[in-house]
């Protein structure tokens, strides 16, 4: 058996300074760096920034047409003002817009952004999902 | 400020009961499902699966290339024959070998497979980054 978790996220980014600058002036920091590799710590996991083809190569797919790909990290707020405030804030820090937030289907309101490298966020608020104190999320039905 | 945190990982899919299926053979049990949507608790967040088209146009980005780019989401183990185990068992699961387990540039022992989408995961033992009890990590550095 696997265990269910992810300990690691690492983004592939073709100017690693420039990506460093975009999530610092975003407001994170991180907790170690190196000439090649740049380490968030995040609730329960690291997120870190790589090089595209040192990340192809290490994957073993060197010849992989890269970018970015269907996959979404997503920040969920507890209210929808929040996720105005975090969206304006990253358009702001030079994010490319793709949706300004918006009443979505779910029930939900949500919008996204990408990253220098076209990785995409998604700002959420989530009226079923409320957030643990710690800003981490435990599902409703979660053990 | 953006809080430094993720809340929800998606992972686009093309066919969503096989996915479905892929996960849940590799020993990860579902908490909340939809016709449309399969959420899996994980230390301090949500990973998802949802369809690769709607995905795509809830992005904003309904003409994107789908596929997987460059990213990949770890599993951090605390030695490196319970990688070697893990990679094992994600090939029996149906998993596509990427690369098997090797000693890394960077003092670890990693591998890499893909999922039945091609969202690549790596296995890996990383000795300067010792996992908390529950399995997340804190980077030794970290506040």
């Amino acid at each position: 058996m696997t265990p269910q978790r992810v300990t690691l996220i690492t983004l592939g980014v073709s100017d690693l300074a420039a990506s460093k600058a975009f999530y610092n002036s975003m407001g994170w920091v991180e907790t170690e760096q190196t000439d090649t590799v740049v380490f968030f710590q995040i609730n329960g996991m690291v997120l870190g920034l790589f090089g595209l083809v040192p990340l192809a190569e290490d994957q073993g797919r060197p010849d992989a047409t890269l970018g970015t790909g269907a996959m979404s990290l997503a920040q969920n707020f507890a209210t929808e003002a929040e996720v105005d405030k975090a969206y304006a804030h990253a358009l702001a820090c030079g994010a490319t817009a793709l949706k300004a937030p918006e009443a979505v289907f779910w029930g939900g309101y949500s919008g996204y952004y990408a990253d220098p490298d076209g990785h995409v966020w998604e700002v959420a608020y989530n009226p079923f999902w409320p957030l643990n104190d710690d800003g981490s999320l435990t599902l409703p039905d979660a053990d």
